[in-house]
């Protein structure tokens, strides 16, 4: 494998700024023999702020304008952090500048505008479209789909997953983008019910047929920060549930919101099949509970699996069995196989997922359960 | 309070009549002061199988036909612990002759049943027309409604049900009643969505205005027992799930099931408010999780509390703080609330819940999710 | 097996009193088809309590000297649940005039008493000398005793048992005789590390060789009941610590106090060998934690196993999987097995364990903490 | 607070070296403002290894003899990450060349090299003597600490203790340097219960006064790596268990294993005291729980803190509320507070803990335990 350097260019500087940032730094400390990243450009709008954050993580240039950033000659990856009507203009200028493109989720504010960033990566042959899901690289999720992929857990009857933090209980607490619909498209429907989406689409290896909603916005106006007596008007819902039909016939339960009063960043997905089960809950993110239905019944329960074992995806690069991760390494896992991708080459670039089009069909389940949250009926996803 | 006798009839002797039998027995025991129950008729169609059960637990006479245990004068009290399909008739017929009534969930196969049987018990003046949800006296779900009924909750904004066991998911066990509408009127939803629906309404104090669902049988032919090689059609659903809007504006979710692969009798809710939270698991029974979020925010988290503490409900009455309670015993509590009830004379009866009115609602709630099942949108329950 | 009846004298009216009444109460409900017992005699010194009782729960007959209980012709088997001082006599009584018994733990307030008890058993063939370790009848923990002699183990390395309440954390609390040594022989030691001492013999299959200890008495001096202003000083431990050393090698830890804040009735049990480990805890008393260490690495994990399979332990005498049962289950599988025994001969009786020989061996590990706790060093236990 | 660099020299690069690479790389990431680290130079006597990972982690010289490293002019700081004994010189060595130092526990073989260390360190006066029991710095055990100084727990009577892997499981594992006392000094003693006895006296703010032991090695005789039908004799414990008194009264259990089946890197601990309790397990170490006896008791349970919180120790620095940390954040945090340290000044640094006397009174301990496993009796730690 080449060792040939990567120079990325990280557009934002917010939470995923920091987090893709610190990923970049880590992903050769750990995963060695791969490419080499260089945080080469770091882009944001406020100058200073990118100045300060570029300085403490070593990022060689600030640029203020993506624009610019995504024309240098000099950089080979767009890593896109920006607000989520931030990601389809520099993702396809990126692309059609034969840029590898990896961008934070949800991949636009919605289906239409994926669907035009899908395109652009189709055309942009043997450079990676990849979305960063990056659940889909947590130890325990990853030997999820392994065990289901191993025949573990049968004819799949159930999908349940919920995603709650209490982000927005607090009725003081100012208006951000994440509340207003042009910018985000939507709240925790692309927010939080995209990871849940995306995660059972991989562990259980189905597709969402049809989805019933419904949508609430539980608190409709928020001060607006810096602005004393001011108020603005939140056009995003703060909680989204949603039925849904998979194809081959499991029914599925969905549910993300930011009123969760005592959860806080809590993922939690449970799949029951015809010979086993399993049970994943984020703040424990080093543990999977597997129910294997195959064994003695006077010895069968949930197994308690902590993934910090050699054999286990991932672990093996970090600790010792027992030391365990924490959140930021979903993202360096994320830049060890972007890594390894771009150094195996343009086939193993475009077989890296999940990309454009798992994303494509995430905004679709997404699209629709805001549909059917109006409509007030079971829509068609298209998946 | 009275210590004259409540001679009690009880209708069934399969798993509810096994069950009912045992708290019929203890209630005394661990509820001295109360009017002392008589088990006095146990009837069965198998008038065998009912001598055998009768002699177990000292059942003095057994009667094969519903009517002639109704009539007896020498009863106070009829339990109904049949199958759905023979709760309606016997019920009215109890009270109409004047007896206390009280009735295995779900209260009948459909709203309308239970509306003739509310309709009896408003006529029936004095005497109890209570329905078994058992989970209501569970200690921890007992504390739960205290807890919110204190205002320790607030505002409620999720409530989130599953009911999951694994009852259906051999596909070569035979067909029960369970799985056939005419008898059972419906599968999970009315065997397990009913606890759902009603310990809802009854933790968070809220009633369901309206719901979307989906319902799914995964396997449409069972073996006849007795009858090699023969098959019958199941004609109830496998498993229900629930989207529902409460009045005051919470959202809930709910699952029912019978292919709930690792779960046995899994029956979990959770309430997220403004400002607490509460969890529940039927399987760890004696515990109750409540997430204060008036306390400071370095020491809130989960509280675990092992509800087996003298001043917390019905436990006093049985061992010291540590020593758990199991399924049973939440019979024994309804029976000890019962008791007292009659003693305490006819308002008393009138006010013990749950009655039929509370199970009417629930009713409502259920048909309603079939209702929307069947037409693929939002359906209004009327309550 | 015979169904004749089994007369029963059950001696001390406290919290065992009601909980053996229970377990005869119940025994042939759940257990049919062996003798039946009959709830003959309550013997209590204080006899309108006694009376009080034997209302509420069938006893027929009421005796205030344990001498008249004993003699009596009517009587088949004596349960002895008085404070420990009252065991060896009314054992020895009821051995020498041909009746069965039972007896709470601790046997005795030491190994000499305890070791005339055995004598007396050993003198009275074909009577049962039962010990109420019931801690052995937690279908959790007859499976994990199961899972040890299947092999599933393998040789074992550690043991380790805690048993903490917060039962005399409350300085205010009067005298109880469970702090009295001429009465209860030891604090903690008896009452709890009895408990933990016989499981671990239990599940291991290993006898304890020698010991290290401290013990400690927090309060030294608690009020009397109903003499205000005067206090009496505690002659036992509060809590007592242990190292021990097994037969083939293993290493323990016991723990027992009466000041385990946070605590109730927590009895935690953890083996591990070489090819499995074990856990276990009392709170949560219908689960069993199994690691097998011969499944692929990749799927090991503690599996959480809830012990009301029909094929576990007991269980399937109660109800369907996923019904809980509580603390006071462990004394009707105590009846249950008696009466099994009683029914089977003179052979069956002869080897129903836990039996006098077990409680002796268990005091004399207890003796030689204390002992060395006293001499601060270890001590052999003789077993 | 000064920008300065402090150019540190890592002595050491295996896991600790990989552990404290990471550290040092990652701390002006989280705690910017601080004096900056420099990763100056990688001691390693393996030129080859050593110069790959400082390829790998930034490491901007490498040396291979330590007496070199510690000589050097441009290093302000020494790291000593060496086996046990390679701890005691190059400590003297740097303390005495006016370095700053800190050092990988267990600080020495015994107490008599602490000892020595320690009149090394108070005679460098101004310069760090820092000592890497890590868990000092896990947020949940920082929390536990400050929980324990408010006051919220009262008197302490019971401290638990366990520390478990299974790393020595494996017969057929080669010998390594943790198995030989010349090289380590004991085995699980100064490995994981060092820790232990850190955490307890940290935690609960108490000294241990006088312990009993027993240790075991249950395998004695291990294959030499790389010399094929060689065996060598394990010459320290594979397990010790312990006693304790404290001062002030509390009884402390502690146990450390390398032969814990089931368990990775168990590392847990428990207090009760009078007015609360805490918990902690290593495995689960972004969560602390807590026990307030002062709450109403139906309330009282115990509380699962997710110490991931900004108001809770060292979170703030990393991510939003719950989105966990690892293993490796307790290193970071570690150099945070190294270089806010000595950012502050010699007396900021002749502050910071654990420094060298923490950890001789740990050894003593630790030599007390080995001590009183060979001697049979309780033996005085003299702290």
């Amino acid at each position: 494998m080449s060792r040939r350097a990567v120079r990325v260019a990280l557009i934002g500087t917010r939470f995923m700024g920091k987090a893709h940032s610190n990923a970049w730094s880590q992903a050769a400390h750990f995963f060695p023999g791969r490419p080499r990243p260089v945080l080469h450009v770091l882009c944001g709008r406020d100058r200073a702020h990118a100045e300060i954050l570029a300085a403490r993580w070593g990022w060689r240039h600030v640029e203020t304008d993506w624009r610019r950033a995504v024309a240098r000659d000099d950089v080979d990856l767009v890593d896109i952090c920006t607000p989520n009507n931030l990601h389809a203009e520099p993702a396809a200028a990126a692309l059609n500048a034969g840029k590898h493109v990896i961008c934070e989720k949800p991949l636009a504010r919605n289906a239409a505008e994926c669907r035009a960033m899908l395109d652009a990566a189709r055309r942009a042959k043997g450079r990676l479209n990849f979305v960063c899901f990056n659940y889909r690289r947590v130890p325990a999720l990853a030997l999820a789909r392994r065990i289901v992929a191993e025949g573990r857990v049968g004819r799949v009857f159930h999908v349940r997953c919920v995603y709650l933090n209490s982000g927005s209980m607090n009725p003081n607490a100012p208006m951000r983008w994440r509340m207003q619909a042009d910018i985000a498209g939507s709240g925790p429907n692309g927010d939080l019910n995209a990871h849940l989406v995306d995660a059972a689409r991989f562990v259980a290896g189905l597709e969402i047929s049809e989805v019933a909603a419904a949508a609430e916005t539980f608190i409709k106006q928020r001060p607006v920060a810096g602005q004393p007596g001011k108020f603005g008007t939140v056009t995003v819902e703060d909680a989204v549930i949603m039925l849904a039909r998979f194809h081959g016939g499991a029914l599925g339960t969905f549910e993300a919101s930011r009123f969760g009063r005592g959860r806080r960043n809590f993922h939690g997905l449970e799949i029951n099949g015809e010979k086993g089960a399993l049970r994943f809950e984020f703040e424990d993110m080093n543990r999977l509970k597997f129910f294997d239905a195959t064994l003695p019944q006077r010895l069968q329960g949930w197994t308690d699996i902590l993934v910090t074992e050699p054999g286990h995806p991932y672990a093996g690069a970090f600790w010792p069995p027992g030391h365990i991760l924490g959140y930021e390494h979903t993202f360096i896992n994320i830049c060890a196989d972007v890594l390894e991708a771009i150094g195996k080459g343009p086939r193993a670039c475009a077989r890296l997922q999940p990309d454009f089009a798992d994303a494509f069909k995430v905004q679709r389940v997404l699209d629709a359960a805001l549909k059917a949250a109006r409509s007030r009926k079971w829509e068609k996803t298209g998946c």
